[in-house]
């Protein structure tokens, strides 16, 4: 015993030997009541000061697991090991919802593609963080740490953080936004916002509109809340017009979730005149609009697009679903749902139950990171990179893959579609042998579709794996092409 | 136009004029194509330097809201407002879901009692942030971003941030639980844990136990989950065991939740004897068990004692959620369920569809928070402070109130109970117009009754307060038996 002490160099040594030992008592290689060696013998035994020993028994003493008797040293108490028995056992199997069942099974982390150290991934879609400007992120923590430090770090309100919030409001305003009877309420991240918004909406119909194909988590979600999926096809300006009157005309719907910007996973931003025309025709069907922001900041070419809760105007038909994770830094757990304020009032009792708030730190931290100014600054060092990189992408998939269509108008990745018949979870099992891999495109599809179409994540892909995976994929795609003849 | 630009002093004006040129576009105070007065006019106009008329101008270019033309100046962009018609009017109220409907109408914050500026309030039970290191946190921050910041601002894991899932790991082992076949996950603070857990649990029974009076917030997502709750009636030393079986012999349920230390409202630690007694009842009738391991850090006296996932062994049959938020920080939203490892993976799904993962930041900070060996020393300072608070408020409320009994070994409040047919709601509205609040007992209560009761927490009411406060609740108490004859 005592013979297997080996203290990690960072943290205070006291605590590692009152953890030791309190391991020794568990383990029952201490029993109760027995006695501690003396806190000299302790310290040459683990070689560590005296001192040292003294501290960490005071400490094992204050959590309970030993006890002090005058002028005989100290002994381990009883209570501080509980009989491990009696044990049983649940099939947990068995227990289990048809929500955790399905969670698992939609749950791509854990079934989906995976990427071994060294191949070159196009899965990604997330920001590229050699972009972080990790000065600016301390500064604005420790800034506001000063201001209200006590404050951050206790409890918060569910609406979110209030200079956040007021922050969020004028920059919806900005682009055209009408505020008027609306509200908003802070979440971790779009997903949140999504499944929350899900949550209160009552079923009617049960069936929800949305793109096809559409954002897979989104179809994850409206799965997840038992909602039949219609999904309507997408042309070169956004979703088919005359099939969505056509589905509206047909059947009722709780709700459409559309992506107008940089559309996931096609990539295309959908027409100003578009944007009115849709608005409209939701209006006159009564269904409300879930609007996915997305990464309307994204923006690389042609000029600003307001967003479909703009073109609504005073109406209270759109709910807008915003984040800076793809912008800014997914690490940082923060989303908005902009709305009708009484639907508002309700969204937030449900993120109360949920999560009671969003974490304080990440919503004042982004909050000071802006006010100081550094999302332009860091928004036009983002644009140039994905620009440079989204045209890099561009070049390659023209020169090397025989694709019938391409997409993408900006955002992080392209849209590729073949000829009908074509498999790219074929093609992906050919280039994940040569270290390459991409979103096969069936998992965007509403109605198992899109089995010729993948998505092309390149914002954490350098330049030259760009050039050399692209090339790849063509190669394999063009072998594929002649074997099908 | 021009006259009305008030730029804050700390954030770069360059930015505040781009944004109040926007308003000016987006109010329609200027019209798409009108040229934009030139740099040096506008910086007349709003008293700023030419240079940041320029930096505005370009920013609002790369933003699309206007554009140049060669040796013209620029011009409001066409696209930059929409129009703001057709609008539209959906009556929410009638889309929502039972679940919004029930999730606003048992929000306390909402329809709770509110406490004006002055009054003293015992409503509390969150930590008292004079307590907060805040140099040791922001100490804790600045190293882990200097280690790994681009990691940390970048997508985390759904089941938590690596070394704290291992701390925590380690934490619970010295907590004297046997680790085999068990797992982690981190989640939002106890509540999404909670939140997380019921949504993987199937409904067969549709039943649910718990300690009456227990934590109302428990009760609340009990019912969201549309769950019957069958209370079982406190004792000095935890929930009746005979009732309880009397329960399991009546009818299936599909889990216990139960607070065994520091129970909510009531204070009561559950004894070790009744801790083995009651897990092994469990086993018997397999009925798995939700731990609420709330704030068992908070022990003034006594000795270590296990959680009831420590008393189950080898056993997978409870799934303990732990939180620091009560003992810590409650603006860092983290807690942590370990459970069985299979079900472990299903929740970690489930939480991926909801928030996709915790906050990497609170993470990593409260991880090297605690790596510093800042928890000990904080949790010695904290355990002083609010033993003293406690021994106080004891002191005051057996001094002056006339209660039938008295509960609360620890924590952070005590809980009050009258005798029979006194109404601590009548005793709240004479406290309040004296200026002191309190919560009603009858709000943790499962089955309508505790109408005698009231909690008092005393964590963030400074001393004089405290027998101030006390003395009116006594003094009012008094008044109401004696009209009671």
């Amino acid at each position: 015993m005592f013979n297997d002490f080996l203290p990690m160099p960072d943290r205070p040594v006291y605590i590692q030997v009152k953890d030791y030992m309190k391991r020794l008592m568990i383990k029952g290689a201490l029993q109760p009541h027995q006695k501690l060696p003396s806190t000299r013998e302790l310290g040459e035994l683990l070689q560590v000061s005296r001192n040292t020993v003294i501290a960490a028994y005071a400490a094992l003493e204050e959590d309970g697991f030993t006890y002090t008797q005058q002028g005989k040293g100290s002994f381990v108490a009883a209570t501080s090991v509980m009989s491990a028995e009696p044990s049983w056992r649940i099939g947990w199997q068995e227990r289990l919802s048809d929500q955790a069942l399905q969670a698992e099974e939609l749950d791509l982390m854990k079934h989906g593609i995976r990427s071994q150290k060294g191949t070159i991934s196009f899965t990604s879609i997330a920001p590229d963080e050699k972009l972080f400007d990790l000065g600016n992120v301390k500064r604005a923590f420790l800034d506001r740490m000063a201001m209200e430090g006590h404050v951050l770090l206790n409890y918060g309100y569910a609406k979110g953080y209030k200079p956040l919030m007021d922050y969020l409001l004028h920059y919806m305003e900005h682009k055209g936004v009408d505020l008027t009877g609306k509200d908003i309420l802070i979440t971790n991240g779009f997903t949140e916002g999504f499944d929350i918004v899900l949550s209160a909406l009552g079923k009617r119909s049960g069936r929800v509109l949305c793109e096809n194909p559409t954002h897979n988590t989104a179809i994850k979600n409206l799965r997840l809340h038992g909602f039949d999926i219609t999904g309507i096809p997408m042309e070169q300006d956004g979703v088919n017009l005359q099939e969505l009157e056509r589905a509206l005309a047909e059947q009722r719907f709780d709700c459409a979730y559309l992506v107008p910007s940089y559309h996931n996973p096609t990539g295309i931003v959908m027409s100003v005149q578009k944007r009115l025309e849709l608005v409209r025709l939701m209006g006159e069907y009564r269904v409300p609009i879930i609007e996915d922001g997305f990464n309307e900041e994204l923006r690389y070419t042609a000029s600003h697009v307001s967003p479909l809760i703009a073109a609504a105007g005073s109406g209270n038909g759109v709910i807008y679903i915003g984040s800076f994770s793809k912008v800014l830094f997914p690490g940082l757990r923060v989303g908005w749902v902009l709305a009708d304020a009484e639907l508002v009032g309700y969204l937030e009792s449900i993120k109360r139950a949920r999560t009671i708030h969003t974490s304080t730190l990440d919503q004042s931290t982004l909050y000071q990171y802006i006010h100081n100014g550094n999302l332009e600054k860091y928004l036009r060092r983002a644009r140039a990179e994905y620009k440079r990189k989204y045209e890099l992408t561009l070049r390659c998939c023209r020169e090397h893959i025989p694709y019938a269509e391409l997409t993408g108008h900006g955002g992080l990745h392209l849209f590729v579609v073949f000829a009908q018949g074509f498999d790219t979870r074929r093609l992906l099992e050919r280039c994940q042998l040569q270290g390459v891999i991409f979103t096969p495109g069936d998992i965007f599809y509403t109605d198992g579709g899109g089995r010729h179409t993948m998505r092309i994540g390149f914002s954490r892909v350098a330049d030259e794996e760009i050039e050399l995976g692209i090339r790849v994929i063509g190669e394999q795609a063009r072998v594929l092409l002649q074997e099908q003849g």
